[in-house]
């Protein structure tokens, strides 16, 4: 058994991976990062949202082309999309994109939300999946097993580090105590 | 160690507790679910959020009227609530409300979600909590320990079923595989 605090500090672990290894994803892991996805929770239990796995390679690259930060798809080995019933869903969907990275991660694959916009690349997107044009598509989740060591800290480019910072803001940043900017017990 | 089935098995296991055990949460564990939510994921990090940890009895039974389906939070232990940098975070607000509902559940702390809305529900809730106006405030989560046995299944009402069906589509409508709409390599 997990003991809770095994199971948290899994949960912290999660990083975005941007280069990929070329080992396959076992049919069966994909199957159950898929099953997680099935029992995401949402809003009245709606379950707005639809998913499609591309594994073809020219598929991915295609993908790839349809964000300004999306490239890390076409060097993965399969991409989860996420395809909600409309576009007024993000909340529903940021549940659904947890599930999925954590799911992954259980297995060592690390994943990536690659973000498809402005309009156009979505448009494209929509194209190349026939994605029916009432649905809302704005995420597809590249995975694959990280390329090496660093891959969980580097951008998609090896030479360089990621411009992003990866570190969080300290507890008392991020929490108030029972009223908005009020300190108090969490020291 | 976890093993990847015992994680994803977790994952799939988090169900909306909506009736709670008066046995008070200790700080060690909200703390934990905290740092859980401090390192989650979001777009370039920019980390677009701030929660408000609610124990008060009289603010939590005051935000449980601000939600037509908020009710659940007059009996809970603690609220943890969502404060995001602006409007428009949906979706990583989704990734941050799953994550502490999961980290609450690795303690065996049940949670729900509580939409705070429309709008005039928001005020009420963001003037109690004195939240700024510029901030966007939907979504106050329950804690507590689960009533009972039932609690994982039963509405609020322990009279009543949930009027919502707790099953989930299968996994043949979930995915397409390639292309939207086609069936495949899932079974």
């Amino acid at each position: 058994m997990n003991t809770a605090h095994q199971t948290t500090a899994f949960l912290r672990s999660l990083r975005s991976v941007r280069r990929f290894s070329p080992q396959p994803i076992p049919q069966d892991v994909l199957l159950d990062v898929l099953e997680v996805a099935r029992w995401t929770g949402s809003s009245k239990n709606t379950q707005p949202w639809h998913v499609i796995v591309v594994r073809e390679r020219e598929t991915l690259t295609r993908l790839a082309t349809c964000g300004p930060f999306a490239g890390h798809l076409a060097g993965a080995q399969a991409a989860i999309v996420l395809v909600m019933e409309d576009a007024h869903r993000s909340f529903d969907e940021g549940r659904l994109a947890q599930n999925v990275m954590l799911a992954a991660w259980a297995h060592g694959v690390g994943t990536c939300i690659g973000s498809l916009y402005p309009e156009a690349n979505t448009a494209r997107a929509m194209e190349l999946l026939d994605v029916p044009a009432k649905r809302g598509l704005h995420t597809a989740i590249s995975l694959g097993y990280p390329a090496d060591d660093q891959a969980l800290r580097l951008s998609a480019n090896p030479a360089g580090l990621t411009s992003v910072p990866i570190g969080r803001d300290d507890l008392s940043t991020l929490v108030s105590w029972e009223r908005f900017g009020r300190s108090g017990a969490s020291s």
